[in-house]
């Protein structure tokens, strides 16, 4: 079979030992070719009897008796992503508030964990709320953000990064995949680096979580955050999780208190007293309905287990790429993602002058993806729902429609 | 009819122009009495069949394209509740985040708006979170929290604000209707007392939104929040929305600079630029599925009229009060409440030393209150969702477990 022929793809999905899951998720239109789980996940077909559930059994009928059994969701669904995703220990993921907010409050923890030091380190193609997080915090603060830049479709580099590193320096934070290139950063690497000048590593995760194999404990990162409404399949603005190492758990403050960082905090004291672990990083009352959806999709990732997922994306994505080989690098495209399977995540960027254009015409013969400013179609192959027909007919559209 | 006759209860209820609300909420056991609608309101009917459509239809069939139309659920919504319930403008109200995370944006925004002053000035009673993140702040930022002493049932009097007020203080903060007393200050008096010594306003109003007489436009409120899980039957955890008066909103600037409140924000640009409008107090993605539920409590509220609702929470607690008189007030109880109406909300507290152990043994005997240390025994008289027999009943079990 030649690659390039639509059996080929069809023999893969055949091989896929995770070909059944996306029967567990809700495919309305069977032929609408969906290659943006990157940017919003599918539904899991349990979702909808689970948020019925708690709304109807939890909420409706134990009213505020049900706090009982919701006031750990925080914990309880961090441990799991912690388990499941990010090769971590539990109690060091919660989850609660936004990505944005969880981001500000562990930068300002670093940074006031770091008096002496008024430098942060990030690189200019990191995701928009990042850059605009630490750029608030640096004002505010008398900090300064030293910025990286970056080869658009590497990423980050070591080698790039060591040269800013210096004594000066409180934070060092990038994504450790790039949300257009999907380039992977050596998480590792530039992790060890800040320590060695005695700086913090904030790492986000919202393109890795539940798509490449991570192993926060491992890479002996200090702190990190995530999404759940990407691969993690949590739902539309989901809220997000937060990492802190154990060991720096007791050192670093949050900026936010509130009554769910409260140590004793239905005693409503009168003074506040950080909890003595990571519900320190919680503030005011989490969404219970978003929570569980949350956990409905971490549900699926942990039962398919992590390494098989990643598998099957570095799978597809190689496929992808095999593809734009055959039909679109001569079409005056750019490959805007690492070709080495270890240097990227789940999702490829393809680039042309007219990308904006092409995606428009894309989701008119139904095929959606996204475009990135200011060049990219952004390709995201969410492993548990994406098939290798879809990569083909996905390219096969783009193909046809580039010509 | 004597008072204290539970037909006397059941006349008012057939004569309560809002009773047939009662049936647009989910009551899985009618032989429940609850009277803990100012912790978690009941469930609307609705929600469950609304939470369904946007997971099924706007998640899993819509995906990605659905952003179009919930990406301005936070102005929607908070249209919706500044129109229905605070008597303010469109364009002054957003939902997202928690009621923490938005005081501390609001808190620090006003703060920081009045660099030369550096004094805070709160109540010792005021809900915990508001405190902590008050306390967290000042210790953050080299500000000082001028604590107000109140009477623990009169809650902040004009004339205790007035003698602290004075140039150093930035910032006046409250709430309107006290968490546990359910005393309701005088808004408008004290946000123009803060205004002649040139502070900023700002009015936590989580137990006054949907159940009191609000008016945040004539009252020259500054900055206020609110949750919406209480009397807007938003669900557990719900997010919370802000109030920033139209004439400050393009002077204030909150700290949590995110991709929501970016002006061009999928341009997703090199440098922050606020929205012109409220929406620079977003941050980070809002829960979607949080937002819908918030959607559907708050269209109740809006039908039935916040004047009917308020009404209708006057009534409760008079009656409450009234059967506190005949039953409680001689078992060594303390009315923990104001007795005028217009100065308290639509939850009172009884108050004895024993107070949480006659809370545990209520839940026996089908009755839910709650406890707030250290004595009281906090009933909330939801106006949708109680019925003058619940009150009847919830004081008689009072009675008979305190005699």
């Amino acid at each position: 079979l030649a690659l390039t022929d639509r059996s080929h793809a069809a023999a893969l999905d055949a091989a896929d030992p995770l070909g059944a899951y996306r029967e567990r998720f809700v495919i309305v239109d069977p032929s609408l070719i969906y290659l943006d789980g990157n940017s919003l996940g599918r539904l899991p077909a349990a979702t909808a009897a689970r948020l019925v559930r708690t709304v109807t059994e939890e909420w409706g009928d134990g009213l505020i008796r049900s706090w009982d059994q919701w006031i750990d969701l925080p914990t309880r669904v961090g441990d799991r992503i912690a388990r499941a995703v990010l090769g971590a220990e539990p109690g060091e993921v919660v989850v609660a508030d936004s990505t944005t907010v969880n981001f500000y409050k562990l930068a300002v923890a670093a940074l006031d964990a770091r008096p002496d030091r008024r430098v942060i380190i990030t690189d200019v193609d990191n995701f928009p709320t990042d850059r605009y997080v630490l750029e608030g915090m640096a004002t505010a603060r008398g900090a300064t953000v030293r910025w990286l830049e970056v080869d658009t479709v590497a990423g980050p580099q070591l080698d790039d990064v060591a040269p800013l590193l210096a004594d000066d320096v409180a934070l060092v934070t990038f994504s450790h995949v790039a949300y257009r290139s999907g380039a992977r950063a050596d998480m590792t690497a530039i992790t060890s680096a800040a320590h060695e000048v005695g700086a913090l590593a904030l790492w986000d995760l919202s393109h890795s979580a539940g798509s490449v194999p991570v192993a926060l404990g491992r890479s002996n990162v200090d702190l990190a955050v995530g999404c759940t409404y990407k691969y993690l399949h949590g739902g539309p603005g989901s809220p997000a999780w937060l990492f802190v190492r154990k060991s720096l758990q007791s050192e670093l403050k949050q900026p936010i208190w509130g009554w769910f960082g409260q140590r004793d905090q239905f005693a409503m004291g009168s003074a506040y007293q950080a909890q003595r672990d990571l519900r320190a990083f919680l503030s005011g009352t989490p969404s219970v309905l978003a929570l569980a959806a949350i956990d409905e999709g971490v549900a699926l990732v942990e039962e398919a287990g992590i390494a098989a997922v990643a598998d099957k994306g570095r799978a597809l994505t190689d496929y992808a790429i095999a593809l734009y080989n055959a039909w679109l690098a001569d079409l005056g495209f750019l490959l805007g993602t690492p070709r080495e399977s270890e240097q990227r995540g789940a999702h490829i960027s393809i680039r042309r002058a007219d990308a904006d254009v092409l995606c428009t015409a894309l989701v008119g013969v139904g095929v959606v993806t996204d475009f990135r400013r200011p060049d990219a179609i952004r390709l995201g192959l969410a492993p548990l729902t994406t098939r290798f027909v879809d990569v083909w007919q996905g390219l096969a559209k783009i193909r046809d429609l580039a010509k």
